[in-house]
């Protein structure tokens, strides 16, 4: 396959030192007991990322499995689970409870902002008989942000346990799990974290793995049960064959972040995503969001009459670029600039505003000047 | 972590050729079409390797997925199962049918030897009413190899679907899955294909597409179930984010494999098997095996005063290299050498003989004559 | 060292798959036969691309290697040669031909057009005795192409061999060695071929063969002896080590040129200069050349106000991108964008003229609208 | 091509780091003044493992041209170089030295054993008008090792300056140049150093560059011309378009050698070069050399009943293995082993033993055992 450059919200570009790393000759993860070690050091390094002490695991499979796991892991026969959603990924937390026997309460919000954490406050003290509850930190079909710092300690004061999202927040935008009393933190490493797929992330409290222990029914998964990783340290022995290769290009992808910094990385995407926002609005564009919006995708809302699914085939087929629409109901509404990890470069924004510029105008738009410029103006500015 | 030459049973060494298949950037997969089509083509690959023209899946996992989803996307609470057991992950089977609810009966037979065909077809006669059945191709702990050519079949004489496990079979030994009417059939990228670890593999025929289609019970798990990538091909959409260059180092292998030519592969791994048998006999040695020797590992059987547990940290210690030995009752028994895939070639067998020749002398074993040259003298000599 | 995009007129950006076959184990070139026979097929190859059937050599060094390797293995003492001189490199040949104890004549023409091929003709009526002449096909530092297509069959008809620089021209303008009767043809991989540095490329005629089997006195050079090849296929035999992995990525680059074909390549590099120029004049910026531009390099007038070299400074410090000046004379005069193999595609040039039209504003030039934008619509147009 | 393994000595094996450092996307030699003091400090550091502070500089192009680029740099018409010869490559340095217009003066010596300082230093008393001396420092077709240790000095003390050749004897055997007072020390980086072949090595002394500045005519050269790097790190400006990614595969390479320490390294070669020489003599075959062997390479006598290019071919087509006999007189005489950086380690040996022991079996020779055993008997004693 021809590769096709891309500025999706994710899996994104990896870095050259990142791909290399995956390419070397890697020990047997069976029966190295060196490996379990590095293993363990590697989900430390992810801990320190994600501002956590507790124990962290590296899944072998897609982001996706993290969430599964956390509510295959959590989650009884009749157990009440509060379904934060202002999303489609915060409503899609349903279907895990539910596969789980879980009973999951939808609370649902408007999807132009951030979850009003003042309407959860007050629902709460209604109804707060909940085993955790669930949110998504950066929910990317429509860019919003959620507030982890007032949501889980708010639910922690009733003693509910939250499961958080983050697998398109954390790395782009702070997420701090120990500070904001996250029971359960998901990841996935092809997002701002940009090594590739091939890792899900969790960090489980002290918790969480008490509501684990104390189950009074066995987890109906093996592969998405967390529990199979207990002891592992100790008894130097993972529950099944790690990717290796997988493990060592997460290593490297952390390494870069750290040694630009945490604090810079999160200054270049807000860097990045104000200008990308201001430059869209400037240009005569609307965002899709009122507020809370992500420094890791921006959603912009494409006239009617051009609709946005056709203007990404227009420039697929025109420019040869990939660019991302939106999921269901936005699907046509939406389009979406993804600037998380490796893609919240100058050179990757300018090229991708310049292209969308040219397909917008090709399909009769009239712009307020140059959108890569004014990006590039804004982003002089800031 | 510094390289160590590796001859366990899996994972094995990975051509260079499929290493730089994986350095490469990949195009995204969630919004570009042609990667699902692309998916599709390696899935078919895949099959074409496997003697299949059912539905092959490969799913973002470790081989033990493949198990686990078969396990889970057939079973239904209530279901009896029939497990058959001569080693150890023979038996292991038994716990995925009871995670998800099922019955399992296991039949348990010799460790020594592959499941007696007849044996089986007498059970049968007086007790058949199973769903499904379960038993592994090559059981690696223990190196036998039993006969799917007969088994599945004999099965389907009563209607009993057959889900195989050949993740440590296929490609080193022939698994033929239409003609031995296989209904799931398991694998995984890091044996004999020697792929990275990342992707587990299941075909899935009518019969079992059918079992699964009327369910009269939810499926509990959403990354093991089968049934989430039904229609993806048509609908152009992957039920979550694959990794790309997974299948992408995937497909670089299987074309080695088919640039070398099935039987050839069969072939090579059969007169390497063969050689390090002999050797291992006329050297002093006993195998673990009476028969069903399978062709992708040997177990030898280390004298107790030796200790296989003790050879191996030897040898670690002593020559910086990493030997097999088996699990649970068979860890201090048996020692295994891996002869599958990449690791199958004269280079590699001479030197970890030599190893293990230099490791038993070392600790008190007088074995006849050097290893490495009776291996090369029976290798020559086929 | 930290990457920087690089848009100079070469060495170019290389091709993920170039550089990973340079990253490939290599077999032994000293003993190896086969290697032999490997390096005589790329260097028909190579000949296929330049358009010809004489001997082609791949020298193990920097393109430079390939000019003084001409002018060492035909120039004997007292030798007269015409150096036709309209650039800084046509202008060098003539250290070349003293160093090598020959008699440079040189012919001066002005560096804004190509070589007046009128001017030749009729210089050559009354001085024509010499043994070769010299001249450059695109001479970068200036962007000139010059019409090998006349020159060369024009000083053949006086018997006078011609030695060609065509390091930067070939793969991105037509050459044609042998339909153009170049007796020796010099490039190297590191410009629109594409590959990285290390190869240099000579074409030999029977016509140059012959002038150095007849030389009276020895060449005064093993590493710039053409002759040390002499036979070499026949006797399987290199005279030094070859750099194995340098030949099997320029197979590969050159296997890329082939596959995107030829002439598409030409209309590529044809498209994106056209195109470049355009935009450029319509900015209102100035070209230095009046006619006869080489589509692999554009030379850029900057207005002295602001300078080519503060230009780059300016553009390095703030843009963190290395964009090249000329040299000599003009090295505070001339821009260049070097457009040419790898950097010859749309993304590239959009980014590169953004930065420079961003460079050109700050610094108080004031365009005509929007240079990347004016580009793509020349681009389109066409 | 289908890789061979390689047991010659040099090319050598590349470690994955240094081939991975080979296949980055590089910075623009031309344009980039960092790039200029990145190539400054790879030279130095190759200084550092050389012993000296002397400038040093990598050309591009194979080890060879560091030889040349001595003889030319170093050699007016007329001047009297004194050649020590007591090998083959000895003994080549009188052509470098005719070409450039010297009269070598060749002291030839046994080619059993090392070059006899006491018989050089009478030779002295003699004559001693010499401009420089050269001599080898591991003669590789024989495997013998020259004492630079006394014979630098030695020549020092009549003001002789002396280039060294140490192309397969630095990093495997202690070269020091500052100590031994070497003027012009030659390297290239396929040997003991296990890069990629692609860069040419050379150090040279204030003595030299004294010689090379009051030189009263040119150096006929410009790519064998070491004056034309004169200046280069303040001029920020290097001669010719450097080999970047060799440059960064070098870098890596020395890395690897300063990490496992050069005592270490020094270590390892005498360690396995011993139990080479151990084994291959108690196994019944005889040495080539009664003295002074280098630890980089074994030259071993083949009884000429079999002969060295029969068993050489035998094993070829036998076992796909590429063994290396010798040059010119004795190249059907002479079987060598190379020992040398990545290729001196017991797993590589033990297998190349493995097959030559069944070679020379296969042709009717009788060994005193098993030749690999033999060898790791003699490298555990050790």
């Amino acid at each position: 396959m021809r590769f096709k450059p891309n500025y999706a919200p994710g899996p994104t570009e990896v870095r050259e030192n990142v791909r290399l790393a995956r390419t070397k000759r890697t020990n047997n993860t069976d029966f190295d007991r060196e490996f379990v070690h590095y293993y363990h050091e590697v989900c430390q390094k992810m801990g320190q990322i994600m501002g956590t002490k507790n124990d962290v695991l590296l899944l072998a499979g897609e982001g996706i499995l993290a969430l599964e796991a956390a509510c295959a892991s959590l989650t009884e026969p009749g157990d009440r689970v509060l379904v934060l959603d202002n999303g489609i990924y915060g409503e899609g937390f349903k279907d895990f409870v539910s596969i789980y026997g879980g009973e999951p309460v939808v609370l649902s919000f408007d999807h132009h902002k951030g979850i009003p954490v003042e309407e959860v406050r007050e629902y709460l003290k209604m109804d707060h008989d909940f085993k955790y509850a669930t949110f998504v930190h950066c929910d990317t079909p429509t860019s919003v942000l959620n507030a982890a710092t007032e949501l889980s300690p708010l639910l922690k004061e009733y003693g509910i346990l939250t499961v958080v999202d983050s697998v398109a927040g954390m790395v782009g935008e702070p997420i701090a799990v120990d500070q904001n009393q996250i029971d359960i933190c998901c990841g996935g490493t092809q997002k701002a974290i940009s090594a590739p797929v091939g890792l899900a992330i969790v960090s489980i409290s002290e918790d969480a793995k008490k509501a684990m222990d104390n189950r009074k029914t066995p987890i109906t998964s093996f592969y998405a049960n967390l529990q199979i990783f207990k002891g592992y340290a100790e008894k130097e022995y993972l529950p099944y064959t790690m990717p290796a290769s997988d493990v060592e290009a997460l290593d490297v992808a952390l390494d870069n972040i750290l040694e630009e910094g945490q604090e810079a990385v999160y200054k270049r995407h807000d860097k990045i995503a104000s200008a990308v926002r201001k430059s869209v609005q400037a240009y005569g564009l609307t965002l899709f969001l009122e507020s809370e919006r992500s420094n890791t995708v921006t959603a912009i809302v494409i006239p009617e009459e051009i609709g946005a699914l056709r203007l990404q085939e227009h420039i697929s087929e025109t420019y040869n670029l990939l660019i991302a629409t939106s999921l269901a109901q936005y699907a046509d509404v939406i389009l979406r600039i993804g600037h998380m990890g490796e893609n919240a470069f100058v050179d990757k924004v300018v090229f991708v505003l310049t292209i969308i510029d040219n397909g917008l105008r090709d399909l009769g738009f009239k712009g307020n000047g140059n959108l890569a410029q004014l990006f590039l103006d804004a982003y002089k500015e800031k």
